[in-house]
């Protein structure tokens, strides 16, 4: 047996291959799939089976994607009317190689959530937990609404508790996530983890049932618009990319010429580049960001242009959108920021700021309108005084809460979000004095700069 | 934390790579130690620390290598008079980052063997227990001889039963061996394992105490000729690399002055071509039995020839060779066997058969010595008739007990070892009768023909 | 300005690469056309254009897979009733950035040939001359058959020395094959080359126009029947792959189904390996020996299976008969030969010799039929007296020219092609007495053994 | 014969790889040698000699470092004291497999400066030219001082006209450098040449020996200061490597720690990046422009600190400053400078402008000076108007001409250069008021903005 996880970064998706004999078997695959292709050539296998854990929301599922070039068969869980697939039922079985798998029906973060137990011989080895149970934390329990909340909550409590951790305390843990996707708050940094270590350190699992849905129901979720896109996809099944998009190289004329049919531009670089210098309209969202970001503020219908630090960032940044399902790149800026303005294009600024500077110009009692675009959570163990709240999704929405008068200074966590919302001010056409606090609540916290709490 | 298990193929040895923040630790490093710096490359670490398992008997512990390019320091256990580094005793603990490395002394393969528990917070997470637990084994307690067998084999029941076990069952395995070690008879062909599937699965952990001690002092386990040199080395701290060697290509002509200078050939090719042609005098190791069966036959004094399939091979069958500590490689057949046979220099043959041309010459009575050349543990379980069983390893320095007047066919698992048996007795002289049965007693069993048993 | 020279090996067949600011143009594409994408990206261009020089019939032109992943345009020459693309006459110029492409209409080889001139400024600096002047040789002009033969050399002859030789002394020759293509005799194994190079040392070029008429109309090249799907395939369009196929590995089990359904083994491994042990009914091509041999004996019907050497050889192989447009390659043997013979199935043997045992044989007067299965031209320049001459690709039509009731021993010029006329003997049911000579005639050149000529 | 030109990107530095049969040669190696090594590997040939051209002054040569790796014979030209290395006469021959290679002294560049003329028969095949000639350009005569000028010129147009254009106009073009090379001023961007192509269109070529001498010794050429170690080092013998250093990541806190100690910060983001935000102190050398502008502004004495635009850039800027001999770089900025003001240390920001705004200003009458960092040459085909004129490389030499209290606006070609002059100024205590003008002189150009010429 031959186990391999494999991570999407930004996403922070889990996905396993595993192989026995001449046989494998996928879960949860993504969208760019010949990374599975890849390891059964390696291991001179063939992939039989596909299983899903769950519809996702955060990301398209590669299985119709996979199944495509390798015939596998996919699988999913019950209760949805799938466009692609079979639904395997609780205590179902499949084989590959000497491996045996047994679907596990553990609902709770959705209805259809399905784990998988592996196991050579009778005993269990490792559990595909999707989103269900994480390391160091659990699913969501808000996908359906918060009417729903409660008693999806208890679900969890009860395919957890009843279902996983029942398994024992040697079982392999193998979650959906790790640790900074939007599918769980405070997933840990680590990825081995077991049942037993579980039981014992998973916060969440030491609360009583009450406490446990109390918790759940407390939590707060951020929910970006592109998830509809994506459970639509990953219940029809999305459109066959075949291979990877490869975006043209636009020289600045042609850029130009995409941007005025109505493209819309990302700017992948990281805030002080693009606080030096940008092409006007650009959304900031840094490179690792594009995963977690662009499905709050790009729509399905427009094409996309990139700007990127260097090239070698062109695939990351093309498997990051795809990913989501923006299949439309249309090109990205041959030569970066730099050959725009040695075409004598004109370039726009960000103002960036630093944590002394803020902090020595609310001292001085500079009128300075302070937005804090990190998360509820976020927000909630500490900010500046004074300072308005509006998430960084969410800003785009919301732009008639913060006026245009006013010197705005935008912090988020170190200054990556910030420079988000200041790209959509910018592009809103806030004069051009808002500024991207570098370091931001981290830098802030370190220096010992005051806080206060709601 | 990043979590990295480094399989040395052929050797079945596995080295890790652990880090946090910062910095990084690695456990028992491999000599070609390239792979670690890599990674502390890719993840952005400094290599803290080495920590050691024990002094390894089966290959060049790359401690020193590694510290070298590093600077990191070195760690193992107490009671021997080691040449470098610092050692360790119990409870010691380490820190890497946020991890916790706490030293367990886990004697029993060896007196100094060291298990390492790390933890993040209190609760320990992974265990790396060297030659002590396997998945669905334990260690040899053979090393220092049959006399110290039996108190070895309870300190080691003790070791695990009572040091290693009782971290608990979610508590990951790291063994320093998978599956095809010759530090393990049975070690699982599956690398993940958790305390507690050792604990309900292991068979050799179901056993009482006294049953434990019996099984082990009546294992049989190979000890190749190398170990000595091995362990000198691992005490001592052996020669430094610097970087890998990168053996010459050798025109036919080149390579036969080294010969008759008194270089070693080794044929790293498959059974078939080898037999199909050779040159006379080399010794047939195929390419993944090079790590087991090179220390049967190699000399350190001597220099080191290879024939190989293809030129992708070198870094490989290089690697191999030099983790025994086999760093005299003088140069490399350019254009293989068939640049030999091209420039008209003479070949020899080795003979080929089947199971089923063997099965019909000894039911039609003609007189074949079947020599059997696997260990004693897969002859006791089964083999032909009248068969002669020396163990390929041994079998150059027992010849005086194969006859010379005999037609010989030697069967070994699936002809690999045959191979390398038929070669030492076409290097010995025995004329070229000696035969090679492809797919030996695999194919033979798979056939149903008929075996015995002592 | 970048150019780059793609060479296909064993097609030994060259395309061109040729990139300036932000656009390139792609000369002749191979059908596994990702190595060009891969430089576009690299280099952060476009390809604009393709160029094609002819209507091969060695290969499958890649023009309509690139221009399906890139949307560049093709460009061929004038004549041909084309089922793609678009028609350049002489004096034609394109531009790709700041260079300057110049079409030159150059029959002779075919009447559509192409050559393409490139200048930065107004001088040339490189030539394209597909087919029509080489490294040291001209093109075949036997495409047509022997009665167009005199009529296309001639034209070849003017086209080579009114329109190539006239660019001037420094224009550097950029031909569509280099050594070891079947469409040239004597190519030069250098690549570099100029027309002042060639106009001073290649042999053809020193000829008067009725001397090069005829010596090339006396000229002996073979023409294997794939040759006609080639024509076809490159004048009609392709099929488009997509993406290359990846063959399945198959257990010993599945692998004898598809034998029984009907596919044909090609069994790519060394005559060495080949005659220890192989599959009764393969075809032994050796790897490098698929472009130029695997046209002669499969057939586009029949799915093909592989056996080969290691794992690492498959995308080569694939590659090797996809160029050829063998695209239904149904699968290979999942751990090669070794696979097959450990599952209890049958093996068969091919007889190895060397020339020092055929010249005893020989010499001591034993019934030897000596069957030299090199080209016409080999043959030629000597061989060993009594040996029947019939070129390998040719013997699967002319076996009623070979007895069945002698001892049958072949050569070639190192045993590759013998090894393939072996296996077409084993099939077609030849007692299993014909022996490979490994070294074949460049063994007993290299020995001093005697040669006669016609 | 398999050739293969390696080039050093930023240093436009050619290095040639030739191998026939199982011999290579390497003509001016490069100090990370490892490239050769690989093409040896893959090419399965042994590394016989190694032939300089001249002692450079732009690079640390490769020889010994290579040598020492291959035990390659180390050859160069006459009538210097080498530390190493046997020295060649005009004429002298040495043999590579089938191949001849010809020495041919061709001094001008220095004395000692040598040509290698190639061939397989007796005609000429390539031919290495070192700095003599170069596509489109030849080479400096001014490395020896002004006095020595004329007379070199004049010895550098004998060379050319005497000895390498008489090899003939099919003989192929290698120099040992390509655009953007501080050895040449108008080398062409096209690598291909040929001496025919040379003869008819190099600019150069063209003249008489008297305007040739005229046009040379009137050439303006910068002079970097750290040419004297690379004479040194060239001439005596670089210190060994051994293999690339790895710098280790540092955390703020260590990389501050450094600076504390000394080490001087080189910062090798983009210019907008490093406006953004940067380490008070740094030197602003894009990454690109290490190899030409390092030189200039860092000391042998001193340690160095990097900081990246990201991980993946590291091994090249090692490269880069390892090729000028600066070995000694303690480490870079672990998390890059985001990690800096995420710990809450102090950044600097650096004022950016664009052309649009700069002529804006301007027009209104504003007090600016602007400061033009280019090279004379380009200084000398036009500028703004009232600019003040010092080389970027002498600026931390002429520091007293600025004056501290006017406002300062920095412009070269693109912006590069600038950014590195406004670090400088920073670094010197210039209040934070110099701005980089993002596209520069180019951006201003394309925008028909008035310029003037001396």
């Amino acid at each position: 047996m031959i186990f391999k996880r494999i991570k999407s970064e930004g996403l922070a998706q889990n996905s396993y291959f595993i192989c026995s004999e001449d046989e494998a078997v996928v879960i949860d695959p993504r969208r760019d799939c010949e990374v599975y292709i890849d390891l059964a050539k390696r291991e001179e296998v063939k992939i039989k089976y596909i299983f899903e854990t769950h519809r996702n929301e955060d990301y398209v599922i590669g299985s119709i994607e996979l199944s495509n070039l390798t015939r596998a068969e996919i699988f999913h869980g019950p209760g949805l009317n799938w466009g692609y697939g079979t639904i395997l039922h609780n205590g179902n079985v499949s084989h590959i190689g000497n491996l045996k798998l047994t679907a596990l029906h553990t609902p709770g973060h959705t209805g259809e959530s399905m784990s998988y137990v592996l196991a050579e011989s009778e005993e269990p080895v490792l559990v595909f937990t999707g989103d269900a149970l994480f390391v160091g934390d659990v699913g969501r329990i808000d996908i359906y609404g918060p009417e729903e909340a409660p008693r999806l909550a208890g679900v969890l409590y009860d395919s957890i508790f009843n279902k996983i951790l029942t398994l024992g305390d040697g079982v392999i843990l193998c979650p959906a996530h790790g640790a900074g996707s939007v599918c769980g708050g405070k997933i840990s940094a680590r990825d081995e983890s077991t049942i037993g270590i579980e039981r014992a350190q998973n916060p969440v699992l030491q609360l009583s049932k009450e406490d446990f849905i109390e918790h759940k129901v407390s939590e707060h979720h951020e929910r970006p618009p592109y998830f509809r896109q994506m459970e639509k996809y990953n219940l029809e099944g999305p459109p066959l990319l075949g291979r990877l998009p490869i975006p043209p190289p636009l020289t600045p004329e042609m850029f130009k010429e995409e941007m005025e049919r109505g493209a819309v531009v990302v700017d992948a670089r990281t805030p002080p580049a693009f606080g030096g210098a940008h092409i006007k309209g650009s959304y900031s969202i840094w490179l690792e960001g594009l995963p977690a970001y662009a499905g709050w503020v790009l729509t399905y219908g427009k094409t996309i242009l990139l700007v990127l630090e260097c090239r070698d960032h062109l695939d990351k940044a093309v498997r990051y959108l795809v990913r989501l399902g923006y299949d439309n790149i249309v090109g990205y800026l041959r030569g970066g920021i730099e050959a725009w303005y040695d075409s004598g294009f004109r370039i726009e600024y960000m103002g960036l700021s630093s944590v002394h500077n803020l902090k020595q110009r609310l001292d001085s009692g500079e009128d300075v309108l302070v937005l804090d675009v990190r998360d509820e959570n976020e927000w909630k163990e500490g900010h500046i005084k004074g300072a308005l709240h509006i998430y960084a999704g969410q800003l785009e929405s919301r732009l008639r809460e913060i006026p245009r008068d006013r010197s705005i200074t935008i912090v988020c966590n170190v200054g990556h979000r910030a420079s988000l919302a200041a790209s959509i001010l910018l592009r809103a056409g806030y004069p051009n004095v808002c500024c991207d606090v570098l370091g931001s609540m981290t830098a802030w916290r370190v220096s010992n700069f005051p806080m206060t709490k709601e």
